[in-house]
This record gives structure tokens, C-alpha cells and sequence, in this order.
């Protein structure tokens, strides 16, 4: 088969993880086709090796069979596969073919196809999270938390229903997905080492196994452990389908927080709000007829992954049906459940490139405070005034908040004025008073709050990455 | 870039759209990157043809401009765009390039990429439809009519909840199919027809063709034309979303009717019912461990693809909104697309060489209905007891079939037994006696009807042929 | 049963459908369990109605069945289902029971109970439409274009990405919505003429009809045409589920449409943009503790039921699988498809009374307008360029437009001052040169597209008003 | 407003969770309207309640809130809404105006309304969970132990792609049913651990309790602590949404698992399979016009309200996204989360009622059993002669079978005759060579396993209750 990669329909492979080969480096290795065939024989290795650590063959042929694993080539597989209509048949055929007359009888003995398939893909899955999705998250977040300590000071204007609504810092608006991410990135660890293998057998029952075995769970696990993975507690034809289930919506509710990100951040860009941007390369083009437009295509696109990589959570749940000891229907299905791991990854490093270089309009964040900085000082005052006995202070800051949009006037000075709210002042301190008159100090515990969450979280961060490099 | 299938991610390039050469033939020039550079150059081509149908050019550059759509190398766009990060404009200067200075001006004259993008999308799926979707469903049509007709007369139990129910044929299960594939195919026709290409700029609202053209609608409608499209009744940057939505929903709301055949089909295969067989190929390998299992494998995928890609609808929904004039967020997501038209076309080829080659197990059907024909008298009973006049037929039928399951007897036995009811007996047709004690006769209208559709959908089968063709 | 409404889980009955009786109206009648009853009666009527007329019984008794269906009690039924679990028998023990010995054997005759639910099901959604989703849309539809045609001629800044574009009017940004709106409003008429009934048995072969009736079709056809429906183009148990997978992507769709509009003003009276409002009543709060905000929440209702509804399509799509004849597993989560209509029309209706009182603010429009004018001219500029046979159009104005920006000049004054471009400018028409130096007036042909648009969809609703009131 | 429950759309309220009043014990507090306006008061009375401690105000004046709190009406509440259209405020004025005019201030002094709001959903989830969800699955998992154990020596066939494969126990299929509720059991129990509440103000930034508290994050966690929840990390004016996504995802995977129960339980039950039944009460009709027929409806509703509930997730990940300090697009969606609750815990309940009356025909087991037992021999027999040196055994164990299959032989007389499989039979054991002759003792561990998971998981099921308990 020769296919140029224009002749791909996957997007994927063209578009978003295909050109730029430094992005298939990891977790390339894991996700591809090839990947597949090199981890199925690996298994196949284990088992092997696991039986000469038993005594049943030597550790010769043992050793025949890891170094035919190493080598096998997806392509013979394939060749095979096309011939006899079997994928790991074919591959066994292909590792036979690679040793001598007295290793073949050792390969696959004692196994089904999808002892070799299942524990192959949580071997891919698991080392997929932690050579290519956490270290990517993780330097993400490193990307994330620098910048929530740069803006940690910086006034912005809160914003909920796209309203004003109270002062925040632009580095606690970051930190906040400093904290979202982190706790993510943990779930996918967690996810990570909650997937397991099987060496069960046909209807996961040991039958084949313990012909030979008193203890075939035991020997289960001694071919896992050389894979760093644990057994199913139970198992049909193939394992429990949870652990997949819950690493993928793993990805999947850390894909939300960047798109949420990408979200706000687009929106900041706004023409009329343009608080951040997105630095333009000196050669690009904006838009095809529009020479003056520089839109935030790398957050829309980081969105717009996230809506098209979402919704394949419900081929996992669907998946999580087999009949019986199994059926097939899961099969194909679950096939294309890698793509999300590149769409995620890929878009994670887009996303690091992006934060890297955004920059703050902060003239702009000021401007935009000011539009509404006279309205603000209406929550602390009717707070306070609730605080210092007002009987109906919220429904008073309504009615002279409504009075200041009329006439125009600051907030503050119709407060003074008001023979009503007047006699509370005098219990309010200066401190409370300035914050009347400037709202850009209402700005709450944000910057403390944004530099413990930093400190927290980068230390979390080393901790993940310590586990991972175990 | 050079890269080897076995780097793939997508099990689609690679698995269910690659080895097979043949495979690839149609509908592959309309949904691979190369499809999609290809039908934009097409679009650029046909704008400035419609500007010398005006007389804004000579019809040499119109033809200049055709030559170099023609022939334009999608990858040395790909290589323009990784410089400049535009893939329209990257386009624009190749076709520029490629011809004479009298004629660069012309190109991408009043267009907006999206003008280019969206109505070579209309064209792709368009095309697609005609030429590789509703062929292959044909195909997969007059399979099913053939087993149909085969099959009309073969008397099968009918089940509901998994239990014998009442009789028909099996051609009757499968003329079903017919008439739901049959509808879905002229809802496929349809849905192409409906979309829609706009050459509108860049907000829809023809400020750039309208500087040129008072009648900027109908030179949109000219260039359109040359593609076979209609424009869209209003557009934003982009064409209305819904003609694509529905275009989407049909082929989803098709593969569902193909993953209820596929169902069917391997329920029937069960070991414990066996009507129906899947032939296999001499080479061909169960199961890498029980060399005994024949494994209805072909059904399972087709299951297991409309698992992976019928949850894609939600981005399409999703795809459906768009901030303002357009915001970018649906442009990755709607990349992925046209990989449901592979996968669908990739699942009726599957279908259809299946199809052609099942094998029924008449001797089994016959035996399953023995299982039961006993109790089929129930219903045929119950009803003809009512329609002389029994006051509470159904609660009589009930225990007697009560009776019938406890004793082992004949329903016929016990019917005829029975005091209150043998008074009734008298008033029946000798038919109608003997529809109760041989049910087998019982199958209503199943054969004239599988009959009367076969007939009904070969006919507009050859409509939708012609229309298509056209 | 004694269910106070603050017991209710359902947000859809206490909160969104319930408290104002007014909401209640329509489509109450086919949307609620005692709809559901109320309709299955009246098709065990039609059925004794067509016995009649084919002289199988007196039209006495079909008087009686068409008396007991009017008057039968949802609550009886309720009992008598909770007795021997089988809802249509219930029904059916409760229409006999309501007539005389005479008429009693003619109910349900000849019918099985999905005969009874799938030809109650479609009545119920066709005359849902009919009655209440179509009006609704319909009311909607109407201030939608008094809407576009008030705001027809006041410019507005297109948007893409987020960014200011190229000039618009707001009216052709409203007609945009018209003329998608109009579309589905004409795809859920066609979807609801497309529903089909069914009176063929228990597995869709006609097995019991047939026993009394040479043309059983005809009968079915008989009994479906009182309730004005056609009979499905071939059944198991159940009708075709295609047509009614149809209806709700109509639905669904459609609703994808609100949502678009919801965000679309939604974004606008951002405090930043703040073009629209939505009026506020006056005893109405904004916000518990920031009494100046004016939140749109209604649009953002829209949007979030929108996201709520949406995936239920996915169950629509696994409903069209059914095992053989059929199997129950589609039974249950039908049951919940109407909850889709109700939050539709309430969206719809909410939508509706926010869009009367919709708020321009003018001023702000232009003022937004004004922010970026100036760079506005760069499309037009490139676009006449290029017309005007300058080699290197675009090139050009992105490098003007990067100077205007650094430098804060109008792109007018650039144009005219550069060497290289001023040779051109002398072929520009007066009005070109205008365009250049005014953007306002380059707003294409929006605001006779605007007209046109409101003209043509006008005469359609009409058409469909028309249609459904048939 | 009255409105009899025959009015009602939702299938939950009048269908699934209403007649029975018993179904509605428990968690309906937690999941109704009524539970939403007396959780939300909670907090209201628990924040005085911390306002009390740290003196702000008498412990008098918090008595009276909490008691105004536990006797609060959701009809006044809903009157009030009514009137001013915000929920929270009206919930507040309805606790000021039940409290003196000391007590008055305190309400809501320092709180907007989604600290109140986001804090309750995460109590009554959790509450829900703890005392609806987990008990109820726990009563479930009892049922399926007791199940397994009973039939841990049964032997049964075990099915792959629904033909025969090897032989298992039917309690071993139940225990792996065991093994995945436990583990899920255990994975809500978790979630509903993670979830969080928030006292931190509109943006999140503790703007209004910053000005009474220097440590405003402890007050946050003292008021929390009385509702037994922990602070958010992070929030804006909503709680970091992964826990509640956290939440759903537990309860959809595990509705998965009982879907894949019910889907396993009504195969089992096909007429041609009848291997369980489902026990029917004297008076149930099994279907309107088939007497004889019992279907397996209870296990099809099960799967029904997976497929109706499971796409919500969708739901659940787009609510992820919220614009800034929130949007409230995720406001009305998310007011349906607690349907799923409903639907999952009707469905466990239903399950649970099948499953303790479930019977096994023992006899057809064994006859099922027979039709393949010849065959299975095939795995054993190509496994051991591999182990025996055989160069090819999977090939020549393949060729055997086919001839097997072609001459209705049993396998073991061909193996027993082959000239080349001869010689290595006598180097197997007597015990293998009695497993050849039959493989009713080829159920490996299977046995052994269901013992030992049934141990291990009912000591887990003990740990869980008492966690809750605590």
C-alpha cells in the first residue's frame, strides 16, 4: 500500500498531528497502528518470559521470543492478517516464523487473543498518559502558573452573564484553571494506574491456564507485573471496561477545561473588550480579505477539538455493553479511542503555545474597569450597610444604583448624599469608606489567594512528575 | 513529510478505508485533504469564469485559471500554508503563480475564503452522495431485494422481546430492511440536493461583489451554477448550517438502519438459533484459541462503527452555532466530517458482501418453529373466539396457554377440549380450524408483501439511479 | 396518588412548563400521560369505527367504543395497569368495561398493542406540531421579521471571530435567523406529515387482520386515514422508526437555531458591546448581591436547554434499533421524546417575549461602529486594488493596515499618500473613493436583502399557517 | 397551581418514580424542588451559624434562622419568585420575614446567591448518594452475591459473539457482575466524597467577606463544615465543575453495568436459549394479544433507561464551560442532573426486584450445554498438544474441528484417531485426557473465583456501609 498523506481522510493525520514531526514524537509510540503490533508483542514476550521464570521452557527461548517481539514488523503482521483474516494469529505467526522450532510452541500458549489485545492497549494507555499527555499538561500548567504569578496584582474587571460584575485580578481569572487543570491532571495519573491487564483466557475463566497451573492467577500476574500492570479483579473475554472508561473521561472532562480556557481567552479578544492577545507571527495571514483582522483562531480551534473529540464518550459508555463473555461490537469501536488522545495532546501543546506568548493589554483591562467601576462600590455598600443594621439595604443600593445609571452620576456621591443610607456611614472605617470610592481595592483575597494556589500547585506538579519518572 | 501507514492514528485511513486499493476508488477524491484542495481550486475557477461571462475578463484567463485548478498540487499549497498559515490565501498564491500576470487580479476577486471553503464543502458532500454513498447503498439495496424475494416464502418465527411471537418469512424480516433502506436512500438524495454554496464575502452581506455587480445574488447564482449548486437563502461568513445538518442526520439516521440489520443478523447466528450463516472463507481464522468458532465478525463491526461515529451528530448540533457573522470554533470540528461518510460507505460494502452470501439454515428455521408452533394458535384462538363472540377471549386463551406450557400438550389439544370454548368452534371456517392447528400457515400477508415492496423499491431504486446520474 | 408539585423531579414540569397555566395550553394535550391515554383511545376507536363501516359490527357500537374513548378515565387505566401490568390491556379492560356485551368484542380486535401506541405516538407528535410547536414558531417567526425590517438600514459591525469585519445592517443580521428559522419551521411541517401509523399485528405480517380481511391494508389504511395519518411502508411490531428520528432532528435542529440567537444577544449586551437590551420589569432583581447588574438570562435559559435537550438525540438514534420484530428497550426512553417538544416550545416562547422588547442602542451600535471604521476600508480598498490590476493587492493593504495601526492615522489618509497604490486610485468611481473614506455606506446589499428576505419568508409563514390549519 | 399527575410530561414523575409511594422514601428529598428550596435554606442558616461563632452576631439570632430555615415553604419561596423573578433573593426574603428584625441582616450578609446555590447541589448530591443511591446498589450488590454463590458450581457455556466458547459457571458470569457494581460502588462513594462547596462571593475572590474577615477562606470552611462538605480549591461564582462531572460520570458508568445485567439477563431468556426466567406474578399479562407470551420486559426497561440517560453526560460536559466568573448557560441544564439520580436509582431498584426472584432452568442449561460440548475439547486439546511439542497444533486442532462439524462425530473420537495427534496423547495426564472426553470440568477457576470475589466484595460492601454510616 502506498498512500500519500493528501489521500488522508483523517484530519488528524493530515492536519493536526502529521506535519510537524516534532509532535509525533510522543506519544506517537503508543497511538499509531505500529504501536499496536510492537505492544501486542510485547505481551506476547511476557507470557513467554513468564514461563520460563516457571520452569516450562528455557530462558533462551524465552529471551528468542523477546528479541522476535522487538523486531517484528507491523507490515509482515499486516501481510499475514490479509491473508488469514486474524490479527493476532497473524502476529503469532509472524513471531513463530522468527524463532526456532523449539520456542514456537511457547507463543501465546496458554492465551486468547484478547488477553494480548486488552493488556496491550492499557500497556498503551497507560504509557501514552505518562510519556505524552501528563508531561504535556504538566508543562501547560507550568505555562499557566507562570503567567497567573505575572498578572497575580493586575485589576480586571469580573465578569459574570458577560456583565461586570465585582473586581477581580487577571492572575486569579488564570489561576482558577491552575487549579482545574491540576486537579485533572491528577485524575488522569489516577486513571492511568487504575487500567489493568488480563491473562484470563477465552471467557476469562483461566480454563486453558490452569491445565497447567494450580495458580493461574498467579501466573496472570507475574506476566503483567513485567508490564507494570496489575490484573482485572474479574474478567470475561476481555477486562472490565471501567478503568477505560473512567481514563477517558479523564481526557475528556480535562479537554472542557481547555476549552474553557481557549474560551475566555477568545473572548478577552473581543474588538471591543481586547484585554489579551494572541502575538501574530510576522508572515501570517489574518483573513484572506481582511487584511486587518487577527483573530484568535488557535483558541477557536481548541474549542471547536474539544466539540468534536466530547461527544466519543458516548461510543466509552456504549462500549461498556458486551454480551454474554463478550461480543464484537466494541471492538472497531474502541479502535479509534486513541485519536482522542492526540486530538488532546494536540491541542495542549497548541494551547501552551499560545499562553506562552499572550500578551495583556493593560491600558485596555483599566479602560474597561473604568466603564463600570462607579457601579461596583453598590456590593460592598449594600453589605456593609446590611452589616451595620440597615433593615433593607439591598433593595436601597437597587434603587440608587438604577438612580446612578439615569443620571450619570458616581455611585459613591449619591450615596453620600442619600438622607437614608447618611446615618450608617459614620460606622463605617476609612478603609471601608475608600473602598467606596475606589473600587479597584474591592478586589477581595484574589492576589493572595492566586500566589498559595501558585505555590500549592507547582508543588503538586513535581510530585506527578516524580510518580510518572518511577 | 514521509510517513508510513503503520504511523497512522486513524484506524480509518489505516484499517477500514486503506488496504483494500478498490476500497479507496469512491467516494475517496471527495473526502481526503487532497479532495478538499482539489474542489476549492474548482470553486476559484469557476468565480472567474463567471467574471468573463460579464466581460470583467478574457476568456483566456478564465481558461488560464481552470488549467492551473486543474493542476494544482495540493502539496505545494500544504507547503505555502505551513508559511504564510492560511490555507485559502496559500491556495490563491499557487493558482496566482501559476499564471499569467493578466490574469493573477481575477483570482479570489470579491471572495472571502469562506466563500471558497463552504461551497467546496456543498460540492464535496454533494458529490459525494452522488457518487460513492448512494451507489454503494444501491448496491446494498438490490442485494437485499435479491434475499428478500429468495427468502419470500421461507415461513420463519417471528420474535418480539427475544421470544417467539407469531409467524412470517424470512423475506418478510428482510423486505423490511428494504423499505427502510429504500426511504433512507431517497432521504440521502434529498439531503445532497439541499445543500447550498454562497459567494457572499465576508459577513453575507456581498459588500465586496456588490462594489462591482448591481445584481451581486445573481452572479453568486452564476458561479454557483458551474458546480451544480444552489446559493444559500442567507449567509453569514458562511452558508446557513442546516442543509449540512441534514445531510449528516441522514447518513446517521441510515447507519442505524445498518447496524439493525447487522444486529438481526448475528442474533440469528446465535449457537442456540443458527438460521442463518456468515460464509467463510477457506483461510480464514475463527478464533486464535477455538479453532471450532465461526464468529459473525463482519456483523460486530458494523455494529461497533455506528457506535463510533453515530455520537458525532452532537458536534454537527454543536456545529450548528456560530458567534455573530461566525466565530472559528466549527472549522476542526467540521474537518472530521466527511469520516462518516467513509466510515458508512466502508460499513454497506461490508454489508453487501456479507449479504450476498448468507446462508440460511431452512432445516434450523423449521426446528426453531417447532419450538413453539404449539402456542402460535394463541393469538389466531383468541382473536377468532372474540370475533364470535366469546365475552372474555383473551383471560381464556391465557390459561389455557397456561395449561398447554404445564401439561406439554397441543394448545390445539386442549382448545378443543375445553367446554366453554368448542361451542364456538363450530362457527369457524375449516381454514381457520386449520390455522390452529397448523400455524405454520398462519403468516398473514408476509410473502405477498415481501413481494409487493421488492417490487415497489427495485422501481424507485432505478429512479434514484437515474436521478443521481443525471 | 397525592403529588404536591414541590415533590416533582422534574424541572421541566414544576419550573419550565408548569407554573403559568398559560404555558400549559398547548401542547399539553399531547405531551402528558393523559394525553397519552386520551390518544390511544381514540385510536381503539378508529379501529371499531373501520370494523363498522366494513359491516362487522352495527355503527351503534362503534358510536358506544367512540363514547367510552372520550370519556375514559386516565386514572382508571392508571388502576387497572397497576393491577395486571400491561398498559393496554388496561385501556382496553376499561373501554369494555364502559360499553355493552355487544360492543365488547369488537375492541381491540384484530390489534396488537403497538398497533394502539405507535398510531397514538404519531397522532400525538403530528398534532403536537400542528397545534403547538408550528404556531409558536410561527408567533416567534413574525417578531423576528417585524424585528429585521424596524432595524433593516441601521449599520452595524459584522463580527467574525470575535472581531470587527466588514459593515452590516443589525436587520440583516436578524434576517439571517428568518430565513434559517423559516427553513425548519418547513422541515418540522414536512417531518410531521411524514409520521406513520400502523394496524398490522403483533409482528407487522397482518397475521390476525388477515384472518378477517382479504385487503388487510386497506383496513389498516381505513382505520389510520380518521386520524389522519398514512400507514408506515412496512412494520414489525412497531412502524418504521425513521420518520420519527426525522421529527425530532427537525426539532433539534431547530432548536440548535434559538440557541444560536440566544448567544448571538446574549454576546451583544455585553457590558463592553451592550448594542441590545433586554428589558427589565421593574420589581424584578438582578442579581442577590449586585443590585446594578442586568443579567441576560432569559437568552441564557435558551442556550442551556438547548445543551440540555440536544444530546437526546443520540437515544433517538439507538431507538431505531430493535432486535427482530422488536424489542421492548425502546420502549422506556421513548416515553421521554415529548419532554424535547415541551422545553422546545417553552424556549420558543420565552425567545418570543424577550424579541418584542428587544432594545437597540443605537448609539452604542455606531459608536462600536466608529472604534474600527477606519480599518474597515482595507477589503474594499484591496478588492478595487486588484480589480484595478495592481499585482499585489493584498500584500499591499496588510502592510497599510499594520501602518495605521502603529501609527493611529486612518487608512483613508494612508491609501491616498502611498506612491505606490495613488496611480490607482485616479480609475475609482467617486462612489468607490466614498466607500473608502466612509465604511458605513459599505454594507453590500444587506438592507434590500434584509426586505427581500422579510417579504419572501413572510408569504412562506402564511403558507405554512395555511397548511397546518387544513 | 394544581395540576394532577395525569397533567405531567415527565415519565420519571407520573411513570417511574411516582405511583410507588415507597419508591419515593428515599432520595427524594434530595432530588425534588422541595429538596432544592429547604437545602438551600440550610446553607442560608448554617453561614448565621458561623457568623454566630465568630460573634458577629448572638447564637439566638442563628436559632431563629435555622429555625426559619427547617420550616420554610417552597410554595411561599415559589410565590415570592414569582413576584421578583431570582430565586435566592426570594428564598432570603421568606427567611427575613420569619425572623425578627435583629436577626434580619445576618441573612445572606457576605453571600451571593450561587454560594448558596452551588453549596446545596453539592449537599443534596452527596446527601443523595449516601443515603439513596449507594444504599440502594449495596442492596443490589447482596443480591447478586447470594446469586453467585448459589450457582457458583453451575456449569453453563460460556458465549463470545453469542456462539459457544468455553465453559464457565453461571455464577462466575454473575460475580464478574459483582466484581464491576462493587468497584463502582466504591468509585461514587468517592465522587460523592470530592464534591464541594463555596462561600467566596460573586467572582469568586471573597470580595464581600474579605471586608469582615481577614480569613475569609476559614469562615468559607466553617459554614461548609456544618454541611459536611469541604471549599471548592478554586471558584469564580461557581465551584470548580469537575466534581459534579466527576459526580455524573460514576453514576453513568454504573448505570452502564447494570444495562450490560439486564442485556446479558434477556438473551439469557430468549425463547431458543431460556436459560433464566423472570418470575410473573399470577395476574400480569404478558402481552394484549399473545397469551402465551412472557416477556422479559423488566430487563429491557433497564436498558431502555441507560440509553435515555446516559447522553446527558454530554450535558454534563458542555456545563464544564462557563464564560469568565460564569455564564448561566450551564444554569437550566444542569437543574436536570437529578433526574439521573432518579432514573438510575428506579432502575437499581427494578433490578434488584428481578434479580431476587430470578430462576434458573438447570436442565436447559445443560441441554444447551450439549449441543457444543463436543467442540470444546478443541481449545484444551490445541493447547496441549502445543505444550507437548506439537509443531502446528492450532492448525491441526482447526482441520479436525471442521471435519468434526462435517461428520456430527464427537471431536475426541477424531483426535483419538488422528495419526499424527495420536503419539503425543500419551504424554498427556489422565485428568487432561478425561477433560478431552468432557469439557464440563474445562470451567478452570471459575468456581473457585466466584467464591473467592464473592468473599472479597462482600467484605468491601461492609466497609462502604459503614462509611456512610459514619
Amino acid at each position: 500500500m502506498s498512500l500519500s498523506p493528501f489521500d488522508f481522510v483523517s484530519p488528524l493525520d493530515f492536519r493536526y498531528y502529521g506535519p510537524d514531526e516534532r509532535l509525533r514524537e510522543l506519544p506517537a509510540p503508543y497511538v499509531s497502528e505500529s504501536g499496536r503490533v510492537r505492544s501486542e508483542a510485547l505481551v506476547e514476550a511476557a507470557a513467554v518470559r513468564a514461563l520460563a521464570d516457571r520452569g516450562m521452557c528455557s530462558h533462551e527461548v524465552a529471551d528468542e521470543v523477546a528479541a522476535a517481539a522487538r523486531e517484528v514488523s507491523p507490515e509482515a503482521v499486516a501481510e499475514e492478517e490479509a491473508r488469514i483474516h486474524h490479527n493476532i494469529r497473524a502476529l503469532v505467526n509472524c513471531l513463530r516464523e522468527a524463532v526456532s522450532d523449539e520456542a514456537k510452541p511457547y507463543i501465546h500458549l496458554c492465551m486468547t487473543s484478547f488477553d494480548v489485545v486488552d493488556t496491550a492497549v492499557a500497556w498503551r494507555l497507560k504509557q501514552a498518559a505518562r510519556r505524552g499527555i501528563i508531561p504535556e499538561l504538566c508543562a501547560l500548567q507550568e505555562t499557566l502558573i507562570a503567567l497567573a504569578r505575572r498578572e497575580a496584582d493586575q485589576v480586571q474587571m469580573g465578569r459574570t452573564h458577560g456583565q461586570h460584575a465585582e473586581p477581580i485580578t487577571f492572575g486569579f481569572a488564570i489561576v482558577g484553571f491552575v487549579s482545574r487543570l491540576g486537579n485533572r491532571i491528577e485524575a488522569i495519573a489516577a486513571a492511568a494506574e487504575g487500567l489493568r491487564g488480563k491473562i484470563s483466557g477465552a471467557v476469562g475463566a483461566y480454563n486453558a491456564s490452569a491445565i497447567f497451573f494450580d495458580d493461574a492467577e498467579a501466573f496472570e500476574a507475574e506476566v503483567l507485573a513485567q508490564l507494570d500492570l496489575l490484573p482485572s479483579p474479574s474478567s470475561t473475554q476481555i477486562v472490565e471496561p471501567e478503568p477505560v472508561t473512567d481514563y477517558f473521561h479523564a481526557l475528556t472532562s480535562t479537554f472542557a477545561v481547555l476549552a474553557d480556557i481557549a474560551d475566555d481567552m477568545r473572548h478577552l479578544q473581543r474588538t471591543e473588550i481586547a484585554e489579551v492577545g494572541e502575538k501574530f507571527e510576522a508572515e501570517q495571514v489574518g483573513s484572506s480579505t481582511m487584511p486587518h483582522k487577527r483573530n484568535p483562531w488557535n483558541f477557536e480551534n481548541i474549542k471547536s477539538m474539544f466539540k468534536a473529540f466530547m461527544p466519543r464518550m458516548v461510543t466509552v459508555y456504549l462500549d461498556q455493553l458486551s454480551e454474554h463473555q463478550r461480543d464484537l461490537t466494541n471492538s472497531a469501536s474502541s479502535r479509534f479511542n486513541p485519536e482522542t488522545i492526540v486530538a488532546l495532546v494536540s491541542s495542549v501543546r497548541r494551547l501552551n503555545r499560545i499562553m506562552c506568548k499572550l500578551v495583556t493589554d493593560t491600558a485596555r483591562m483599566e479602560r474597561n474597569f473604568e466603564m463600570t467601576s462607579g457601579m461596583v462600590a453598590a456590593e460592598p455598600a449594600y453589605i456593609l450597610l446590611a452589616a451595620h443594621g440597615h433593615p433593607d439595604a439591598h433593595e436601597t443600593m437597587r434603587k440608587l444604583t438604577l438612580q446612578a445609571q439615569a443620571t450619570g452620576r458616581p455611585l459613591w456621591e449619591l450615596i453620600n448624599e442619600d438622607e437614608d443610607v447618611r446615618p450608617y456611614l459614620g460606622n463605617f472605617t476609612p478603609a471601608q469608606i475608600q473602598m467606596l470610592k475606589d473600587p479597584k481595592s474591592y478586589t477581595g483575597i484574589a492576589a493572595r489567594k492566586t500566589r498559595q494556589l501558585c505555590d500549592e500547585f507547582s508543588a503538586r506538579l513535581q510530585a506527578v512528575r516524580a510518580r510518572i519518572a518511577e
